[in-house]
């Protein structure tokens, strides 16, 4: 096991009915912006319910965050919370609303020239202004963790942001949410956490026996219930487990002491950027070939995965080290999610040879838990995935 | 599943050579008190490294904290810290120190009569004076939880304390510590941490199944890493999962949204209180009887148990919820835990009256998950554990 460090002071409230407890959370003297997406919490009354909650707070309102969250839109937000000396944020919504609010968290208080440079120069956040969410899309874990991803439509960019003052003060998880959640988005939401899991587990055998077996807990926690999910969104015990594992598939604890991967959300961030494919869409494609193109310094861990997740007791540790690769695909497919670029785009030649150059561009060398993949390894792996 | 609250706001530094990095987690103005147990840290060079490590910070010591921290020398000890005016704690042992700390922590900022009111009243500790700790015995779990358990000789009592503010700011974890543990003391710790979870996990099924998973996967990694630690301590992976696992089993997780138990452990106080049995002992002694004697209530848990964590296939559910009562008694002697009161003392006829009586005394009518176990129960169980 690797050495690490771990803090994580989120604090969960979880469960039915929960969203009116916000206010306990809330300085009784901040002047609150609350934040949320395009709208739907309108009709599904969650809004309202949030309004409930916060009838004796001062506040104000931004909606129109959208998915993957644009820093233009993001900018208006940030003027209004200086015009109002807004000081506390509170993010109704899914990983975009929530993750453009830790960027108007840290720009807040940023002193810096201008606030892109938090993700082009990747400045750590060590405080940020306050804030706390209420979950409506479980999928990104971002309700209890410090990262963010925000969106550049002007430069076709996705990048990354965080740091030890980015973690919500408190997060509301209402499985009850799950209800009103088109099944594009519940799918989306099943495929990004399971592939979070992925990320942090499918590197190679690093002695982190416990950090292994919560990750495959994860997983078989979501193939449990993802099908009942589907069926039927009312499910309020399947809709909790899956909450639950969402959250934990990426609030830092799996990760701890064992190495990382993470080039499938690499690779997968210039799909959407590119195309606009949704994020966890993305991963599907990207992350069948990706293990295949790796298959040498993965199989390890591939097999055991195989083994403890999918019950593959048959063949040699390659046997099953692919066969675990087809029942990743396979699953995502059971989803009603494609795996393939040319699913979504006919537009997909060239592609590879893009994305390439634009990792070269950034001087970005090394992906994967061995930073050695470069820009041509990315280019055939993305070619795997036409 | 249960709606629940969770926030675990402890830094966790965890690996080889760590301790050196505890002064950067200590205000650089801080008088610190450096409290220890019996001074095998003096043998083993973990005091050493401490000192390396304050070496610029204005510190006192406290040692002779014993097993069962004991309430007539903590006294002594908050003595000490007001005297002094410390203002931050740093515990350097095992559970019986840091829940030592625990008790200091909130006594120094305590306001009411006598601190042992904040046990006997359950009065929780919002704020206590921050402290710090160094784990050097993986067991309790203390060193990323809020509770403690205080023992007086005075009254043959052993109670329990907690709050909010009782959460260590940051605890050391570096697994080599445990190559310097006499082995009896090893095994109590895979014993507690093992026992831990069953507390928390063989209850009723309450459809928390990632928490389930989870709670197996603790139990399945100790079973897999005990008998590599007492062959060799200095098994580092061993080690490492060993210590994790033991933080892990009682830091919050695993119990939230789930039904809790916690009746082994208000039955063996009794026994550690009355005889001196190591508290891990007395667990082994009082769960197999408990399994038994609640077994209508808990046979679907331990029957999934039974299959998960034992690979018990065969028979009926009854069967499987059978077998894994024999399993877990059988792990722990393959540990060298007896696991019968007469095999610690000739002095046992008398004892599940008296527990009985004491419990009848105190008007605690409620144990178990369904707080529906009496007092007579009680003498049922702690007889069958003769």
């Amino acid at each position: 096991m690797n050495n690490f460090e771990f803090k994580n002071p989120t604090k969960i409230i979880f469960g039915k009915d929960s969203i009116a407890k916000l206010a306990n959370e809330i300085p009784s003297d901040a002047k609150v912006l609350l934040l949320y997406g395009g709208g739907s919490i309108k009709q599904n009354g969650i809004y309202n319910q949030v309004k409930a909650a916060l009838k004796d707070i001062d506040h104000l309102e931004f909606g129109g965050i959208p998915a993957n969250p644009e820093y233009d839109i993001l900018l208006k937000a940030l003027k209004c919370i200086k015009e109002e000396q807004i000081t506390y944020l509170l993010a109704v919504g899914g990983g975009s609303v929530i993750d453009g609010t830790k960027f108007l968290s840290a720009a807040a208080y940023f002193e810096g020239e201008t606030p892109w440079d938090l993700l082009t120069n990747k400045i750590p956040t060590l405080e940020g202004m306050p804030f706390g969410t209420v979950l409506t899309l479980p999928a990104t874990g971002s309700e209890m963790n410090s990262g963010a991803v925000i969106t550049r439509a002007e430069t076709q960019e996705k990048l990354a942001m965080g740091g030890a003052g980015l973690f919500p003060k408190f997060s509301v998880l209402d499985p009850q949410v799950i209800q009103s959640i088109p099944e594009r988005q519940l799918v989306n939401g099943i495929t990004d956490a399971f592939t979070h899991v992925l990320e942090q587990y499918i590197t190679y055998p690093a002695g982190a026996l416990l950090q292994d077996r919560f990750a495959e807990s994860i997983m078989q926690t979501l193939i449990e219930v993802a099908p009942k999910i589907i069926e039927d969104p009312k499910d309020y015990n399947a809709a909790s487990n899956f909450m639950w594992s969402c959250t934990m598939a990426l609030n830092g604890l799996i990760q701890k002491g064992v190495p990382t991967d993470w080039a499938i959300h690499a690779m997968g961030h210039e799909l959407t950027a590119l195309f606009g494919i949704d994020h966890a869409r993305t991963l599907a494609i990207i992350a069948p070939s990706h293990y295949q193109y790796n298959f040498e310094t993965k199989k390890e861990k591939l097999a055991q995965y195989g083994e403890r997740v999918w019950q593959i007791t048959e063949g040699s540790l390659e046997d099953k080290a692919y066969q675990a690769i087809e029942r990743t695909e396979a699953f995502f497919k059971s989803l009603g999610i494609h795996t393939r670029l040319s699913e979504y785009t006919e537009a997909y030649e060239g592609t590879a040879e893009l994305i390439s150059q634009r990792f070269y561009e950034r001087g970005w060398m090394g992906l994967g838990e061995h930073q050695n993949l470069k820009p041509e390894d990315v280019e055939h792996i993305v070619t795997m995935a036409y």
